[in-house]
């Protein structure tokens, strides 16, 4: 029966829907209004149960700490300029948001990806010196450590000092923070200048440690930058501009054949 | 000197930033994180100073209730097979908030107009009853009531005894709450079959009540759906099909010259 | 039937598809292979036959006219980021097209209906002064008139000069090449700077006088400017840079709360 | 200084622009407005200079040859249901080219970079049938290869055809179309139901032949498909449905927990 096949082609567990019915994972839409926070929705939605508390809790803040890195952020400089060419506000979050691929968005992938790889050789019997060492082999830039601008990045260490209570509380196993600390060090070793753990790396701990699989992390991070996204394309809609540049239009850009 | 005339042009009220240092309207990050909610955090870069838990419990409720509705939703759909052409979580959730446009995300943008409207109309003297019939009068569908699916929206009442409690707990006027109530007793005067406020409606009472400025009405329908958006993708990114299509390849188009 | 139902909701009289076979507006795509170039099959696909080469021509030429103006125009300067955020040059495309929206993209849509609006007027026995004076008496900016960098813009003559050359060979009948004169005339009356016709005006004329509906004009801009968006966020991708910023990092965005 | 830092941050030899001069590659735009097909433009802006009109001509082909495929192609559903939700054509161009990604758009690119592979291993000694069975054997899915709908994709012939004449005539060495057809032969060899080359490997010949690099078949195939993105979005809009979904309203998608 071809209407069924249609039906079956949409087939999803994450939504019921029936003329009065919307149930999400299971749960009545009513239920959870009021008595739900968001991200425990988030979590919910994408992973088909509710989370304890503390798990939410540290994975909010992992999600507020990434939310905003201002103008520099292509991603943020992009839904600006979006939003004095005439379009809306969900077009000029659409623009930013889909810039934050593997080099933008994509490290707190890569490094969930990494952490896991070293949290499982570990797992399987190796020290974690030669887990680190194999796993980091291969990277130029190794994905959530070096800021090119922070030499320390701010939101590292709240973010970790979370972690560390949420190991102490039992919440989190606290395997994929050492590693990620271990790397840490093996970068370090022997620098002056350090390539400290920044946001990436950080949020990356935390979602390893909820138990994310790596897409993931790049869909929470834009999740939590399209706040910032959101904010700054509003702020630039406030000021006026028509058609605004990268650079204001008395500086013309250089010509080189 | 042209330095700082490229460093003005991105000038933002929104973030500081130095190295080490990122402060959010002022407040460093590192305060926000592990203190301060996400959608605290939302209220914060958006109008630019902290709401209180009240506010943001009520506007959380708001955020909640739009995350999905299921594939027949265009944005949804969109998403999903946006994920199966080999684009990052980040493209399909691009592609899948673009679409959040006038028709389909922007009732809310709409409604809170119309309710500021009746409201301002209303502290301008006129009856609510007259208030109401004016701001209606042009609309072949008012912005926010009537469902082509649910004959009641089961989002609608938990959200406005929400707004109900609120108002009694002074947090919000209740203006907004009434004009709605309002429009929708007027759309249904006479009526056989009702045209029951929706969940753009709902939550555009929430916004309007909290005193967000219409266009990010439709901003916070972006985050709020960008939830489900990405669950969907996600789910669909693991059921392994590539380039799906609308319908199932067994049924092909109609063609109609 | 629930089959058909899905089949008949994807109806479409474009393309018709059967195993071994396509065909676009009734015409087998092996026929078109070799023999019709892109400009024409632009023309089949939206308007439904084969154009005249006299009237592919002259809309190759307003294709070819604005393909490209430099990365100060946000298209360009979206996609030239994009693409040093790890995204394909498809994504970079995508968020560079979505902002050619109503004030980057859009006046050439909004000039074709000036245009027709005059001409109808003129139609119905009204003075083209009068019916000229009518049509741009809302305007702030009349659509298609009037740059902020070029005093005369270099594609206005050349483009005009096709027009002419169509309207004596009787391609096309010259009303909105006439009607598009006399708004250039009237905006200049009086005033020591003038607001002359730009790419958007000229390229208007063309499509009106081919009778291309209104937002079909910004859909062949779309097409159109999708070649320098493509071109500059190659040029970028082959410059190595990552996560390209508005401005160069050492100027950071100034902080104005 | 740093005005000529912000400047040179958005250096490029594509476009020189001063006031009333916009060149293109160092010709003057107005040269070529009514000289210069749009084809010929994709070359100069992504290549440096102008193709001889035969080059041109066979890209040309390619091009018109992958403007559309129907509403299957995601690509070209997500256009129509965009334009359905209140967003405009360049809105829905986007969220339409954003999905040419890796499975849906990048077989050319893949196929042009096998080829090239192939090629050079037949240029550095070995024998062609080896060279073609060390570049296949990784691939489950050989791109530009196999059609899930077509037999025999109706493009493959016309265009292969005109790739034989450009031999013949000098205009393309034809060693990237010898490869194609040894990588056919290959994976037909003892195949009851064989597996075709299809259009995204017909194109990779000429985009390969033409000395395009990888990345620019899947550039070319975005400009190529906007063609069809563009006029479906644009049938779609004329028929006035509001947030269309991917199938009827009748239909339900399976819930499936």
């Amino acid at each position: 029966m071809t209407g069924s096949e249609a039906a079956d082609w949409w087939a999803t567990g994450i939504c019921r829907m029936e003329p009065g019915v919307v149930e999400l994972r299971g749960i009545p839409v009513q239920d959870l209004i009021g008595t739900t926070g968001l991200v425990a929705t988030v979590w919910l939605l994408t992973r088909g149960s509710l989370p304890d508390p503390a798990e939410a809790a540290l994975l909010e803040a992992a999600l507020v700490a990434a939310v905003d890195h201002g103008p520099q952020a292509p991603s943020i400089a992009i839904a600006r300029m979006a939003v004095t060419c005439g379009v809306g506000l969900n077009n000029a979050i659409a623009s930013g948001v889909n810039v934050l691929g593997d080099v933008h968005g994509g490290a707190g992938e890569q490094c969930v990806a990494l952490l896991n790889e070293i949290v499982e050789a570990e797992a399987s019997g190796r020290s974690l010196t030669d887990a680190v060492a194999a796993a980091i082999a291969g990277y130029r830039y190794v994905p959530g450590f070096g800021h090119r601008f922070h030499p320390v990045d701010p939101r590292r260490d709240p973010l970790l000092a979370l972690v560390d209570q949420a190991v102490a509380d039992g919440v989190v196993a606290g395997r994929h923070a050492r590693a990620a600390r271990a790397v840490e060090s093996a970068l370090n070793a022997g620098r002056a200048t350090p390539v400290p753990m920044n946001i990436d790396g950080a949020t990356a701990v935390i979602y390893a440690e909820l138990g994310f699989p790596p897409p993931l992390a790049r869909g929470l991070f834009v999740l939590s930058r399209s706040v910032g996204i959101l904010a700054h394309a509003w702020e630039e809609s406030n000021q006026g501009r028509r058609n605004k540049g990268p650079i204001p239009p008395s500086i013309l850009p250089t010509y080189r054949p």
